[in-house]
This record gives structure tokens, sequence and C-alpha cells, in this order.
């Protein structure tokens, strides 16, 4: 613990946020830094949710502990939904309290003894809690990054995507797509080579999934969708992104049982355990809620949400290019990655803040790699956006 | 993960079950094995959850993520009711997913690197998440027992409180009371005791009350009654026990300001980081349905679905009682804890299976102590457990 350095990026941005209206009480503050979805869940899911909270308080509608691994119906739904024509199964798929947990509990089953390539920049989960299990060295403070981390750099010069030719052997390789923070999507071709360049090297890709329905082009919406990738692969997923984050609090992890340690023991009866053992359940209102998501009726509603969440990435990119800056993600994920050469991300957050009342998030807070940037989210109102972007044509003018 | 035993307790019963059921699809099986609540959730409960459903589908009752350490609201609640005179506050308290997700939570913030003491018997998780942890040796087949962590034997000679003086330091000390499986509650002084134990040794205490609101007598619900206890313990906690497990997926964990590490570091900041990295925030659904327990229609509603199983625990330790069984537990918690002297739990767990289809859980899976034991929960409608008892009668008659 005690390698882990300054505060999680969030809460960070939360304290200065608050700060900032202690000193500007009367400023209208719009937040597009903590990507928190602002619309309201669709009437069909909290509806779902609602009778299956009045059906608990009836004999014949009251259930107490489920499964640990979720529900039946819902795991099934799962599956055919995301996985309908890649083989993955009902028995594959782990319902879970959400994917920042899971990724905490993958890393509880790695244990501490293994080694780990990540993104970079990347979502602060991912080392933070490879730091808190001990699998990395100390924090080096020229470099700011961890010893006996692997950092696959994504830039705009590589096209976000990392030169494997120059990527170590690591046991575990962390990937994110659509991309949390660049909103880059890795292409078919792309992920082919990293499936490849993982079992050139017997390690396990965890594959993160959470931002897969704001995909607008033909990148692959799951690490399955790759010849070879169930050998190799586990995908965490979420429906935070979806249907509004803590009403559900509901996600998912895919360990197929094609997925061997070298010994030949499935990774899937390991990760059982640890679920068994560190997990109870899913709450059973959110897994209703989870149910409702994936009705016709749900899968509509949910696409209703996300068009609204890209339209609103649209209006961000569209107001940054006008200003002359160069502009990555936003087609095929709800964050805007928005470039300031030469400048510290943190310089650029608080002038931002300063002079416009709008919260972002620094780029460097997913990395040095990502200093230079900031990441503009698409979690708003649509008013907000639009307010937020006569603010900074204002101020970049 | 390779040091781990067989399959976790519970799914290995629940397998059992299944398998029963295919031999006698016909029976009748009754289930007091795991302790899994079976009542309806009272309606102000339910009710409180389903308005939140609802609002979140509108744009004035909507929110995203809320605080990790859960609504403010809620988390005030918790101290006042719980802790109102022990000077417990609201920022002590980290709302959560459940008190098995928290202790491997606070597992994963001591590392692997402490040694550890558990009452023997004692509920699968603590050892479980550290032999997972790395912080145990390998288990030793002879004595049924892992290396390197201090089992404190609980039986009926020493009155199911550890002999201290006969206990070796160790850097974590967990401790459930009222206990799961034993059912006993620890008196005022066995804690003043224990307490003194963990600040002389410089041990930190984690201290399970999931069964508090079980207690009958003058023992004490929380360890912060015990003077001295804010600088020495963490007290884990739940809703499941009292207003049914899986609709809420709602614990607690309190970490007073005033623990601290050997170095002065206060224990909360490091869980605080702990549960920002590795854990979301728990569904406000649920959250929603916390704090309407705590209304006071709630606290009542609650008081009355214990009442039910108290009553279903009163009812069991009779007919043990009456057929000559040495019994314990079942006053102060909702497991009624049978002695079988000299014979095997699962001998006992299966011949009670086969020969009156009830299912309970052999005492040995809480550890060797436990063998010759088995424990009889008290979740049950009221007809399935007199129905049991009838069947207990006819057996052992």
């Amino acid at each position: 613990m005690d390698k882990l350095q300054a505060g999680y990026l969030f809460p960070e941005i939360a304290r200065r946020r608050s700060a900032h209206m202690l000193k500007y009480p009367e400023a209208q503050v719009i937040s597009l830094g903590i990507g928190d979805t602002t619309e309201p869940i669709p009437e069909v899911i909290t509806s779902g949710m609602a009778k299956k909270a009045h059906a608990l308080s009836t004999l014949e509608g009251y259930s107490g502990y489920g499964a640990e691994q979720g529900e039946k119906q819902l795991r099934a739904a799962i599956a055919s939904t995301y996985y309908g024509d890649l083989s993955i199964e009902e028995s594959d798929i782990f319902v879970s309290d959400g994917a920042k947990s899971d990724i905490s509990r993958l890393q509880v089953m790695f244990g501490s003894n293994v080694t780990m390539a990540v993104q970079e920049p990347s979502y602060p989960a991912y080392v933070d809690s490879s730091v808190i299990l001990g699998q990395t060295g100390q924090f080096q403070k020229d470099v700011e990054k961890y010893g006996n981390i692997e950092y696959m750099k994504c830039n705009p010069e590589n096209g976000f995507f990392p030169d494997l030719s120059t990527v170590s052997r690591t046991d575990i390789i962390f990937f994110c797509s659509p991309n949390n923070p660049t909103g880059n999507a890795a292409t078919r071709e792309q992920l082919t080579r990293l499936v490849q360049f993982a079992k050139d090297n017997g390690s396990i890709l965890v594959y993160d999934s959470a931002y897969a329905m704001y995909i607008s082009d033909d990148s692959p919406r799951s690490i399955f969708e790759i010849p070879g990738a169930k050998e190799v692969a586990i995908e965490v997923s979420s429906f935070s992104k979806y249907a509004g984050s803590t009403g559900l609090a509901l996600g998912w992890t895919a360990v197929p049982k094609e997925l061997l340690y070298s010994d030949g023991f499935p990774v899937a009866k390991d990760f059982n355990r640890i679920v068994c053992t560190t997990f109870n359940v899913a709450s059973n209102i959110s897994q209703a809620g989870g149910l409702a998501c994936l009705s016709p009726e749900g899968l509509e509603a949910m696409h209703k949400v996300v068009g609204v969440y890209k339209e609103n990435a649209n209006i961000i990119m569209e107001a940054f290019t006008s200003l002359g800056f160069s502009v990555y993600g936003g087609k095929n994920a709800p964050y805007v990655w928005v470039h300031f050469p030469g400048q510290s991300s943190w310089d650029v957050f608080s002038e931002i803040l300063e002079k416009t009342h709008v919260v972002t998030t620094p780029g460097s807070g997913f990395g040095p790699a990502g200093d230079g940037f900031i990441r503009v989210s698409a979690f708003g109102h649509r008013g907000t956006v639009l307010e937020a972007c006569k603010r900074f044509k204002q101020l970049y003018k």
C-alpha cells in the first residue's frame, strides 16, 4: 500500500471541484470529468427492478441468496445477447457488481507473483490494484512509473495501438477497447495481432469492453470475435455505461472454458472459487434490471440512451476541432481526447476549470503518456454539453 | 490458489443436495443448511427500493455514481442507529455490498505478509481469503489446518471462548460474535479480555457482528461497546440477515479514526483507498432499502422478521434437547449447534439427509474443531421448521 502514489484520480478531481465551488459559489459548474452517466434509466428497466423489489415482499416472490455466479436466466441472456455467435455460453458468464470489482478479483486470483502489461494511458484501476497486491516494484519518480509493469504506449503516432515488437512478455495483459481515456477502438486486424501476441507469449489477456456499445464502425465489440481469443482472453464488461451506473451496480466477466493455465487447469475454475470466496452475489433487484435491459424493449431503450451520449461526443469533437485542436476518440466511445501539445494536463485542467467552470479530466491522471491531453466526457445533459462547448469556444477563440 | 482445499463449503452442500434430489425426486427436501433467509422482505423496505427505482427513471430523481463510501444519509443513519452512544461517526462507516466482500477487501489491505488468528470453528471466508492472498502456509493434511494461521479453539469445554493465554501473537485477529457456526455470543467480560489481548499484542481485531440483532441477553452488540476497542478494532456488519440477503446485497464496515498502524498512519485512510480502487459503490436502490430499514417502521419490521427466526431457533433447540442431545447457540443467533460426540459431521449430515431429507451443515466444514457437530439453521418458514423437527424426532426417537 505504501507504494501507491497520491490519491485515486477521481476523488482528487472531486476535491478540486469542491474547492472551486467554494471559491466561486455563484458559478454554474459543469462536470465533464468523471465518466458518470446523467440520463434517467429507461423506464422499462426501472420498472423491472421495482417489480422485483415488490415481489421480494411476498411469499411467492421472495428469494434469498442466488448463485454467486448470477442468476441462470441473466447469465443466459448475456451470453446470447452479446456472444450469440461466438460460442460463449451461459456457464462462461459470471455476473458481478461491476467491472472495477471484477478487475480487482482477477488481480487477487493472479496473485502477487505475476508480471503485467497495461496500455498507457489507461484507467487507473488496473495499475493501482496491481500495486496494492504487490505485483509491482517501487514508483519511479523520474519516469512516473512503477517498476515491474510493462507500459504499452498508445499515442497519435502509433494510432493508439502499441508497437508489440517492443513490448516485453508478461503473464497478464490488460487491454481496454474502446479505450478509456483515449476513446480509441482497436481494429479487427490490431486485435488479431494482440491475440496472437498473447498466444505466442503464453499470456492471459484481460479485455475490458465496458464501452463496446458505443462502437459506431466495424471494430469488434468483443475480443471473442477474434479467432483463437477464447484460449487466451477473459472479457470484463458492465451495464454501467449503458443503463445508469449505481442504480444497477451490475457487470459481468466472461471466462471461456477453453482458457487454461500452462498446466492445463481451467482458469474459470479458479475464478469461480474466487467469486464464491470473496463475493456474495449481485443484488437480485439489479439482476432483474439487467434482465430487463436485455429484453427487446430494454435493448432499444439502452441504444437510445447511448445515442444521446454519442451525439454529445460529436458536439464536443466538433467544438474542439473547430478551435483547431487535434481531437481523438469520441467516435466509438463517450470520451473525447483533446491534445494540448507541450502543456501540462493539470495546467490545462486548472485553466479550463478556472475560466469556464467546466470540470474535465487531466490526461496525465491516466499515466505520463497522457500528459498534454485532457479527457472530455460526453456524459451530460444536452443543454450542459452545449453550454460547455460555448464556453470552450469563448476561452480558445 | 493451489493450496485451497476442496470446494467452498456451501457450493459443496448445494451439490450434495442436488444429488439427493435426483436420487429422491419425490422427496420434500427441507434446507436448514446454508444460512439463507426465507421470509419476505418487509414491505416498508421494498417500497423504499421500488420508489428509488422509479425515481431513477426521472430527470429529478436520477443520480449516477455516488461516493464509494456510500451515501451520506445512509452512513449517518447506520452510525446513529447502531453506534449512537459509542462515538462512531458517519465518516467511520463504509457502506458496501456485503460482509463477505468487505472481509476480502480487508485481506487485500492487510496484504500477504501478515499473520492471522481465527476462531475454530469459523465461517470459511476468513481462512479461505487468507489462503488466496498467500498469508498462510501449506495445508497440513494430518491436522487439517493451514500453516501460519493461529487457530483459537472454541468448544463447549471453554464456553466457546478461546483460552487467550495459549494464543500466539498475530497481526490480525478475526472474531465473529454472535458466532457462525456455534451460535455463541461472547460476553462483555470476554470481549474486554479480547480487546486487551489485541492491545497488548499490537494486533488489529476484525470483529464480525453480522448477527448482532439476534442477541437476546446483555452480550455486547458491537465491539465498540468495549472501552478502548476503537483503538484496536474494525467492525464488519450487514443487512443480510435482517432484511433478506440478495434483495439488498448491502453491508458496512466501521473503521474508527482512532485505529492507527504502529507508525501512526490511520487504517481508515488505507481502507478508503482500497474501497475507491477495488469497488465502485453499493447499488443506490439497495442503499435506499438500507435507509428504509433504519426508519422507525423499518426497524420494527426487521425486529419482527428476526423474531420469527429466533422462535424457529427455539423450536429447533427444544427438539434436539428433548432427544437428549447437547445443544449450543440458538439463543443469540439463528444457528443451533448440535453435538454428536464421536461421530463424523459429514456422516451425520449424510444420515440426516438420507433419512429425513433435511439439509444441515456439517460442523467440520468450519474447521476440524467443528467435527462431531452439525449446524442447523433457523432460516426457514415456520411450517418447514416444524416439519423438520418432526422428522428429527422420528429419526432419533
